[in-house]
């Protein structure tokens, strides 16, 4: 990894700082374009002073890598909450929840997963080694989820490393056509049917039980701690 | 539409070069950035004189023109090929056919879809109809031919619209990540496992007469005039 600049000591804080420059900056970059921004530019956006961000980021290069470095945290922390939610569940609620909560991440970071996206082959390798890393971890998560829920015989899928690319492609594709699926769908009712049509996919389930079952998921006010030990 | 400059009075050969300079620009701008690239580039990487190039495009805001103006031309080209090759043709058929042609067109134009998804947003209201307009004809044409397979019982499908945006999804992703799936796909091998996947997803029929199904399409030399009238 690169190193980004920063003076601050207080981790957490850090941290939750980057998160939130990555947030603002791809959002002005995907408004003018990464060539046409600058870190004072930033610091206004942020509501800090130029100085203030100085703390995180000494030139506007740093942008880039703090945006690249930025996607193995995302990916950590999407597969840490996919670990701590999805312990002993079915392999059922485990997709249903793990398309959940990716969909959700990526709405999060709309334009962040678009800038990288296009930027992507005009970086260098190294930069795109990382990109290519962290998109890797999520792809084999759900290839596992998927297998995992084939040996246990809730599954039927012949080939499950295109499923699990299509699952990203699903989330991708709520970042990059957003601008036309919103005509259509809501986020809530766009993971809805696209956990229902993957379901009618990859299980043995009538299309009314799945709805039964996507309907009760959904029906939990906390959704995953409910459905933990419960059969689908 | 917007009119873009041209002396130029041969229609077919002004059609055949504004795709090729469409082609070459949003290359060109993948790789450096559209703030980055001007017409005397533009001219050198199309092998043609700056004033060759400006019989095509007066200034640098007509490459824009002429790529936002390209989505219609884009589309009418694919709506034509799908409405040529498909009369009679059972809906099995027709979806396979339609998949094809889609993806292989999507991959032609990669950098084309790239960059119009991520100037979307950045563009005037009327652009964007533009785009949204071509887009949309494209989602109907799948929505038709969905539902027309239901009609007929030979799909299965609970919401057409959902199945049809999933095709346009899964064409997009391979333009949009291709620097992912390529390590895993080849152009033919991700379009027959989507098909696979597809006709498993919409049909009762058997993994093993899929994989029948989609031998026999592509063991045909000219695929389509021989299938025309055959049952799938």
């Amino acid at each position: 990894m690169r190193k980004v600049r920063t003076f601050s000591n207080d981790k957490e804080l850090v941290s939750q700082r980057r998160d939130h420059i990555v947030k603002v900056a791809t959002s002005l970059i995907a408004k003018k374009g990464y060539n046409r921004i600058n870190t004072s530019e930033l610091a206004t956006a942020l509501g800090m002073s130029t100085g203030g961000l100085y703390h995180y980021i000494g030139s506007k290069e740093d942008i880039l890598y703090l945006i690249i470095n930025f996607t193995s945290d995302l990916t950590s922390q999407v597969l840490e909450k996919f670990s701590a939610y999805l312990k002993d569940v079915t392999p059922i609620v485990a997709i249903i929840e793990s398309v959940r909560i990716y969909l959700e991440t990526i709405d999060n970071y709309r334009d962040f997963h678009n800038f990288l996206n296009h930027v992507m082959l005009s970086l260098s390798i190294n930069d795109r080694k990382i990109i290519y890393q962290a998109e890797s971890r999520v792809v084999e998560y759900f290839e596992n989820l998927l297998s995992s829920g084939v040996e246990k015989g809730e599954f039927e899928i012949q080939d499950v490393k295109i499923v699990a690319h299509n699952i990203i492609a699903i989330a991708h594709t709520w970042a990059n056509r957003g601008w036309y699926l919103k005509r259509y769908y809501t986020l809530e009712r766009y993971i809805k049917e696209e956990i229902a049509i993957l379901l009618q996919q990859i299980t043995k389930l009538s299309p009314k039980s799945i709805e039964k079952t996507i309907a009760r998921y959904y029906s939990q006010d906390s959704k995953t701690s409910e459905l933990l030990l419960e059969d689908a």
